[in-house]
This record gives structure tokens, sequence and C-alpha cells, in this order.
């Protein structure tokens, strides 16, 4: 077969069906893949390699993954985000355990009750703040372990960068994990967006992470300029069994392996991955900075990674939506996310910002 | 951004780490992407597009899977063939229902226990000759439905090819839904292989399918040359309901979904599905042609697909492994499995039937 | 055989191994049974029955539950009240269904998560003021029925009377019944307590249930003087399938289900429910009104049924308790909960509050 | 109050609504309660007891479990058979565990599923004889433990007596256990008619269970005199934890335990249940050995307990059944069961013998 990398000469019964030079605010996720990942897909084609996981590809992402995430992490490449939490936090409770979270979490409100329906966990949610747990908050929760008419909490999930745009210092993340380690609970880290939080935090991702006694992750890549796929972490590994069969249960096994582990070489290698943050993060603040010059435009949470939450007439949210996609956090408070990735342009920012102005103005 | 199908002038911090001429008969899921496939996806990325379905590419994948499944037809993309089975049994029974399969069936022996444990389903299986059900073996589990003891018969499954490399004809599987449905129950056709089936039997997929009476059916692309990716679709959508929720709740659900569409298309809007799997069939017969000169090597089954399973004396086979990578399939019967894929080639037949020949002799 | 009745002239080897004039506060099960259902359980004894519920007095009961619940209410006995709440739920809710409950619901924080992990079932909570939901709390919850993301509302689950000892006046119901229905959701009542709600209200237990919409019941029997036993009533039968085969599934299926039917018939046939409920009332009350003549002692919540929350210095709860049983609520904030049942007696009371008096004056 | 074991005194509101001299062989729980249990309840009443188990009779209770099943034995009271069952096996499986089981286990035909979908638990079933499985039988679906696409065995088990009326002696049960721990597996023992067993071999229960290897066991009640109730019997300690709370959260706790613990009482305490469980294998021997001497009808497998198996025309049974409650076992094969319960009389065996050569004659 022909060098399957010279992709540009060769056909295919597809067609480009969509404007490549738009892009709105509405998700990180709207975003297509890096480049440098595409190529890296490309690479690892051609021949044949071991499917399910043993693959060259998976091998060495044990080695980048180590170097990340210190010497006793492994990783279990899945398919999506839930997928990765739900099958995290089957390892990390049994039957009759129960996950403390913040109401916000992403497992709790867009999973579609996968959690629940796939894992039997029962949630045990706390209201925040920020999207942020802290010791006080997980005590709300975290009592009752002998009573069997409780659901007994035996992890607690924590969300970075969190569901609205907030990051948890190192110091923070160690708290808690303090915290749910002296009442026998092990800690669960949502890392959709981790690379954010260390953009953010300007930190390994190991410093909020492996060296403040997270037990296990759920690695984002789909958000950071991947096509699909994220990573189970396991950095604990005597608090876990049996992952690769939780996996294949969960139906978060790929079979062709070596597509999922090879982009995350490509982000994870060298900095990829933080060059991507990084410039999603600044892209944020850059909008930021912005709409906090637009009177009547109120900017809601801190805005540490590459969301921007704000609050502002209905009517504009509207007429702003028929130019650039965004989406409505809470429609009934006014309340919107603007979510910048890792192919917004300053162009990109720059114009969404003189059309908010324009529409305000009106 | 510049053209992102411009890869090969591009970096990436991955590195090739295999031999992409090195083949086996393992697996059809050991092979890697058609370069076609590949091309497609480059074709998707670039821009922002709606996560979760609502591109341009998941919109235009219902024109083209109406072409090959009739009208009424509606694909729901998902990762795999293992969440595909799942959610498509799913939507067509009740909590209370249970499936009939074949005591082969990959739902039953290869999904590590993910239908009874993500969807609470009881299988209900019967032994066969040859991995196809009849409406005699159906009836050995068709009763009993007001019998509150009994887990329900609502859907009977079948694998299309089997798993055992046979093929269903257009009349088989019509006869199975003509008795499943006078008995008020419903069919589903695990298609992972579908379109060697159709190679196999010179018929478009919808001759074994929607014209028959199948309610609903697992797409393979996988399999086909796709890098992941599978679909259900629904051919009957009066038997079905909510079908995105049970996508979602069933961690089925992409968000960058226009990479798993494109790849259908690319497979599907001309010819490359048919392609792939007349080539593999086409190796799967000139290597059972080989076989069946070997004097000791029985093949069993009929060869109709891109299967070939034989039995050989133990050793002879560990030997081979060493040469050629493969699996058994009955190791105490001594009974392999050799799998083709879309590339193989027909110097890997022609050297793996030396080999065998040289191992034989030995 | 000799009559069963005739208990009293037979030996058995069992021991009586308790002290039959010892009672406490801590919960209306900690009760025995009424004679008069001991009595019915008897007289249902000897011969044979048909098993798993098509006996005499179940199908007897069927009239029994229409004179209270209407014409078109049918009656699922079942083992226990977490079984009933969990049949019904499942009952009324697709398998991407969610519930709306009280933050307080005894499904969401005395269930040992059997909701989740036995029925799937996603739980949406709201916090209350007193344990009862109103339209305006339900909106909090109610909400996104189309987006996959989010488990679908599509049940409405109140406790009568409340966790909280409160209860709902059959305009309340009503408004809650209404305000679903209008969005599509159906509503469930969890009646471990229906029996103390109606002879609170002083309305026949069908005026908050059946009359106003509610859909489906858990219907106690267990706290109102049963051994064992409740029963799922449908009152909507167009909003059910399958209760047979639910029932049964969800483990909760009797086989000598005669002795769960005879002890409703017992209950319900004239005013034993009613008599037991009220007593345990009045001696809620009697509690009450001398606890509100203890200074240092506050009661919390309107005490409408048969239980009285109070908030008290913790040393004297903890040395009380060495006198009478009863539990802490809500211990850090120095909330216990006293209940009275169908046996409880004048003295019981009487005996209590001098203790309490003695206490507080320490 | 008055004392509640004078139950003859007192009216109750229910009534008496059958034939109690009507008994049939459908079921061995169509009977009633044995008198002494009936009287035990009425022991057991009165006063208040500690809900959920920690009770003064569940107390005692596991004195008698341990003079019967050894001094590690643990009972944990349940309301059914199926409930026992899908606890014990919850207890000894991980997430990811299989069942090997015969393929007439009543766990995988007569459970409506309850495995799958409360425990999530996959099955793997034989096809016996004679409903017996033996090391080789158990090797049928015993391997692949490190492969995740199959779900790993982690239990057998077995049935005793089967539902086919055949008894394991204890060196059969010493052969499967050794067998099954050799092999890293655990062994249930499906006791529903433990007590039949041990009658028909005429040793202890602990012969077959506790001095053999038996790891769990669901200890039956119901069919041998008792009202409701069973139980989970933790013989190895070291295989389980956290029962308590996997009963809960399977619904099977009762809140009023004294209730199911006093049936243990009179039954186990001395020799009830040896008593009705030797009346009904007489009564199935005597019945086989009439049925012996009708020609035409032939009796199917070995009559070990009070189960006779009989295959005889099928217009034979069906006026049969018009004269004596029973079912067919397999109908088409004009296959039948008998059942024997504590109360079958002599006359009725002979009363049905004299029936079956009437409508034989015919």
């Amino acid at each position: 077969m022909a060098d399957p990398r010279a992709v540009t000469d060769r056909k295919t019964d597809a067609k480009r069906r969509h404007d490549t030079e738009l892009r709105g605010f509405a998700s990180d996720n709207y975003a297509g893949v890096h480049p440098e990942v595409l190529e890296a897909l490309a690479l690892a084609n051609g021949g044949h390699q071991v499917a399910y996981g043993e693959d060259q590809y998976t091998e060495h992402l044990q080695r980048v993954i180590r170097s990340h995430f210190g010497p006793s992490a492994e990783a279990f490449p899945v398919f999506n985000g839930t997928g990765a939490n739900v099958v995290a936090l089957q390892a990390v409770t049994d039957r009759w355990g129960a996950v403390i979270a913040a109401e916000t979490a992403h497992i709790h409100v867009d999973e579609g009750g996968a959690p629940e329906r796939v894992g039997g966990l029962k949630l045990l949610t706390v209201p925040t703040e920020d999207g942020k747990l802290t010791p006080e908050l997980i005590d709300r929760q975290a009592y009752g372990w002998e009573d069997e008419h409780r659901a007994m909490p035996q992890v607690v999930s924590i969300t970075q960068n969190t569901e609205l745009g907030t990051v948890y210092t190192p110091d923070e993340v160690r708290a808690i994990c303090e915290h749910a380690h002296e009442r026998g609970m092990l800690v669960h880290l949502d890392g959709a967006r981790i690379a954010n939080a260390a953009a953010s935090l300007d930190v390994p991702m190991r410093a909020f992470t492996y060296a403040v006694g997270v037990d296990i992750l759920s690695l984002g890549a789909t958000k950071n300029g991947a096509m699909f796929g994220e990573a189970v972490v396991v950095l604990n590994p005597d608090a876990v069994r049996a992952m690769k069969h939780l996996r294949k249960l969960s139906m978060q096994l790929a079979s062709k392996m070596r597509f999922v582990s090879v982009q995350f070489e490509a982000l994870l290698a060298r900095d990829l991955w933080l060059r991507n943050a990084r410039h999603a993060n600044t892209m944020a603040q850059r909008l930021a900075a912005g709409v906090r010059e637009v009177d009547g435009v109120e900017i809601l949470y801190p805005v540490q990674a590459n969301a921007v939450f704000a609050r502002l007439p209905h009517d504009v949210s509207e007429r702003l939506q028929k130019r650039y996609r965004f989406y409505f956090w809470d429609e009934a408070a006014g309340v919107v996310r603007w979510m910048c990735s890792f192919d917004t342009a300053e162009e990109d920012v720059d114009g969404f910002l003189t059309a908010l102005r324009e529409e305000m103005g009106r």
C-alpha cells in the first residue's frame, strides 16, 4: 500500500460540507482537530496493530503519561468524557458507594443520568458558590458510612477546571484529598479541561493531581484539540482493580485503540496540550477584558480558564446569537456562557466584541 | 488557519512506532484506516460545527443512510459495536424485556456483560449449527410472554454475517422477521460485518434488512475500514422512541460527531464499503482455497464472508502463530480463526499458506 | 389438619425474647402488629391458595382498594416501602427518565441508592422549607425535556405525610398534579404514612390522591400496624404497563401473597387503618402539647401527623435516649425526631414528658 | 395491651375467603404457614423492637444459624428467594463478574431477569442431564478470566435440591467447591428447598454446605412452612463485605425483621424444618410409588426430594388439572411437575392417584 500519510493526493467520496472559517463561542467541542493531531493519526495508520489496546502506541502512551502524572500512573484510553467519568467512578466505588460532587458537576447535570444508570452510582451533591468543593462543603454529605439506609460516600469528585470556568489551586485540591482520605474516601478529578487549568495555574498537571493526592482522573483530550478520545488515568493503583474489565463492560473499549493513543501522544509528548490550552485561555482573557468595558454586561465568576460567563439583557443575547453561536447557561437569569478553544482567533474575539457592543447599543 | 488537509507538510510530536507493512490474520480490526476514510476525516476538519450530532456531516449522513436502507431509516452514530448493540437493544425492549440470540452471538460472548450490566437486558440464547438462528430455533426461547417469572422475549437479535463467518440469505432473514413479528417481537440485526454479508450475497444491504422486515440494526464501519464509529440505524421508526436520549445515557454520544459521520459518508456515498468488503471476502476465498489443498487441515463452516475457521494440529497452530498473528477460536478443539480485512494483500495470503504448509510438514 | 387459628393451644420451639411492655419514640416500625391484623393472618392460613397473587385474598383486595381509591385503582402488593417506591417509579418512567423530589424525600436519603441502582432512576431534588414540594419548587428542576444531556423529568414524587411530619392539603396536591400533567409529567405519591395524613386532614385517602390527579402511589401498611407488606396502587391505568413484570424483576413478588393481601383487608375493610392512624396522631399531639410547655425545647415544623421534631440541648437528648429510644434527625443541629405509633399509650407519652422535664432540669 | 397471642378471642374485619381443606400439587408455596410458625409470629409481637434487624429475635437467630452452619455463619434475613439469590450473588461478585449455573437454575429461568437487571450479573449457563452441575460441566464456562471481552466467571451457583427434584451428595458438592476454589471462584448454593435435600440425604444441612466448602447460601423458609422470609447465610466471611448495605440497596431489608427471624427460629430451633421436609419428601415417594404402577405414565429424574416429574398424555394432564392443581413443566413434551408440601396429606396423594388412574383409563 502507498504511504497513508499522503492523503492530500487521495480522493474520497466524501465532500466538504462546511465553512472552515466559521467559528463561534458555543463550546470548545465545536472546534475540530488540531492539525498536529490529524498528522499523528495518519502516522499511526497502515499495517496491523493488535486491537483493544495492545498496540505499540498505547504501550508508548504509558511512558508519556508517567512523565506527566508520576511513576505509578496508568492510562486507560476511552471514547469520551462521560465514559471516562463513569468508568473511573465505578473503579473507586463498591456497589453500595456514593459520590460527593458539586451541584454543578458535569456528572450530575450533563451526562443524561449515565452515572446512575450505567454505574448504579448515587450522587450526593452540594451547592457551591463557584463550582468548587471545599472540605466544609464535602462535610455536608460526608457522613453515615455505617448506615445502610444511606448510600455510602466513597469518593469525592471534583472538576478541574470547573464547569464554571474556575480553577482549584494545588493547595485547595490537597486539602480536599487530605480531608477525603482521612475519612476513608478517594478523590476523582474530572479533567475534561485539565490542560486549561494547568495553563491557568502555570504548573504541571501533576501539581494538582498526583502530587496532592488525587487517586484517579478523567484526562480530557477532545476539548484540547483531539478528534475523540479521553483516558482514565489511575494515579493510585492500590485503589483500583480490573480496570480493563470495567472499561469493556462500560462499552468504552476502542478496537483500533492506536488512534486514541497517538492523539494523546501528539498532545502530551511535548507541549501541544499546553499551547492549545494557553491559547484558549488567552482568548478568554481577551474576551473578558473587552466585555468588562461594555456597560450593562456583567461577568460572573473569575475568568480563570477558557470560559466567560456573563449576564446581559435577554434580547441582546438573542440578537447576538444570530451572529455568533453560544448558549444560555441560565436563560431565566439572563446568564450566558462564552467558550474559547484552541482555534479561536483574535479576530474572532474582536469581531464578537464589536457585535456585542453593537447589540448592546441598539 | 491553514488548510488542515495539508497534513503532510505538518509536523507532529508523535512518532511512527510500528511496521506499516506487517499484517496478520487475527482480526479485521487489527487493520488501520482506509486512506479514503482518512482523507475524509481531514476534509471534515477546520472551523466550528455544532457538537453532538447537529453538524452538517451528520445531517447529510441521513440522506446517505436512506439511500441504502429505505426512506424511513435514521442513523444514530455511536462509538463502537458494543455500544451500537446495547443502544439498539434497549431501544426495542422494555425494562422487563429479553433478547433471543444465538449462543455464539457477540452480544452474549464478547461484550463483557454490557447488555446485562448497562442495559439490564436478559439474553435467552439458543445453540446453533453455524451461528444462524431459524424460526424453529427461536421457538426454543419464544414463549411465556404473560409469565412474569420469565423475562419477556421482545426482540430477536441476529448477526449478519455471523460470528462464524456464515451469511443469512434475505429469505432466511425474512422468515425470522415474519416469525418474530407474528409473535409480537421485533428484530435487531448486528451488522458489525454487514458489508461483508452484502458483498457475499451480491445484494444491497437493504435486501436483507429493510426489505425483509428488520426493525433496527447496528451498522458497522470500523471493521470495514473506518477509524472508529458505528451507527444504530432505525428502520422501523414506530418501534422506538427517544433514541438520542438512549445514546447519551449509554455514553455513546460523540461530541465531535462530524468525524464519525464523515467516515460513513466516505464508505457509503459510493462503493468504498463494497470494495473493502469484496476485497476481504476475496482474500478469504483465496485463503480457504489454499487451505483446502493442505492435508490435515479441515475448514469448518461455509466460508461466506471474510473469516476462515479451521481445525489443525495444536502444535502447528502454535508454531504458525509465531509467524502470523491469529487466534484460537476453541483451543481445546484445535479450532482457529483466520480473518481477512480490507488491506489483506494477496502476498499476505500466499505467504501464510506457504508457512502453513511448512509447519504442517514438520 | 386442625384449625390453624387455634394457635394458643399450640406449641412452638421459638421463645419470646423481648419485653412486650417496652415502647419508645424511635420509629413507628419499632411497633409490632395490631392484634386484628395478626388475627387476619391466621384466618388466611390453611389449605392451598395459588401463589404469586392469584389467591382469593388478593382478588378481594382489589375491591377493597377500589372502595378507597376509585373504580380504576389496582393494587400490586409488595414487601416493603422501598420496593413499592422503586416499582412505582419504574412504572412511570422510561429508561431515560428522572424523578423530581424534595431533598428530604425518603427515596433520596433513606433507600440506600435503590432507586438509582435497581431502577436506574435519576433523582432531581429540590430543597424545601418543610418537606413539601410546590409548583414553583418543581419548576427548579422541570425543564430540558428535549435535551438528552439532561435526564428527562418524567415524574414528580411527593410524600404524604412528608418525612418531616407535615401534610399536603388536597388542594396542594391538586396544584402539583395539574402543574406536572401540564408539563407531560406524572405524579407519584409515597404513602408510607398515608393513613396518618388522611386522619390528620380528616378526609378519605382518595381526597388527596385519586380525586386530585395522583397517578400512582405507594400504599403503606407496615407503619400502620401490619407485619410486613405495602402495595403499589395504580390510579391511572393508562400510565403504566406490565406492572406484574416490574414487580417480579424488582424482587418484590411475594409467593404466599395471601398473607400480604389479608393484612390490607384487615386494615382497610372498615376503619382499622384510620383508628390506628388517629391514635398515633393523637399521641403526637399530646406529646407536642406537653413539649411546648417545657422551656428550652423548640418544636420544628407543624405537628400534623405522628411525628414531632424538636430542638433541645444535645446532652439532654443523650441522657433522654438512655431512658427512651429515639433518633437524632440532625445531630449537629441538636434536632431529634419523636415518632408515635398505633400502640403508643398515653402513659408512654406522659412518662416521656416527665423524663424530658427531669433531664431539662438537671 | 392484652396478650397478642390470644388471637382466637379477637375480631378482625378480614374474612376467611378460601377452603382450608383444599390442597393440590402445584407448588410447595401454595401451602400456608405451619401452625408452629404462626404461633411464633404471635410470640414475637407486642412492645417495641429495634427495626431493621437489631431486634432480639434476629440477634438470637445468629446462634441458631451457627448451630446449623458452623461457627462463622451469619444470617441476613430477606424477603424472598429471588432476593436472597441476588443479594448473595452480588456479595460474591465484582461489577465485572459472571455466575456459572445450570441451564435449569431458578436464577436463570424463574426470576424475571432480576439477577441481570438488579445485580448487573451475567449468567453463564450449562445444559445438564438432571439439573446438577459437575466439575466437567463447570469447565464448559470456566475460562477466560483475563479476557475482558468475556464476563469473568467468579462464582458457581448450584441449587440444592435442584429445580428437577434431584439432590447433590455432599461429595458432589465438595468436588464442585474444590474445583471452583482452585480456579479462584466461589460457590453459592440456592437452598430454597435445602431442608428437603437434608431430609433426603439424612444429613445435617452443614454436611453439604459449610463442611464441604460452600461460601454463601440462600436459606429457604417459605417453602418449608414459613409465611414469608428467606435468609442469605454467609459461610465464608472472608468472601464478602457490607452485606447489610447490599441487602438494603436490593430492597430486601425488612423493617419489622423480628417477624422474619422468629419464623426461622420456629423452624430451626429444633426440628420443625426437618419434620416438614421429611413429610413432604415422604409424600412425594408415596406419590411416585403410586404413579409407577400406572401404565403410560413415565417418571423423569430420580425422585429424591418433594417433586415428581412425569410424562403422560396431554389430554390426561388437562383433565387431571381440572381436579387437582398442578403445572406443566414442558407442555410441548407432555411433562408435568407434581409438588408435595409440608401439609400434603396421605389422602391427598391417594385421591390424586385415583384420579390419575381414572383419567388414564378413559
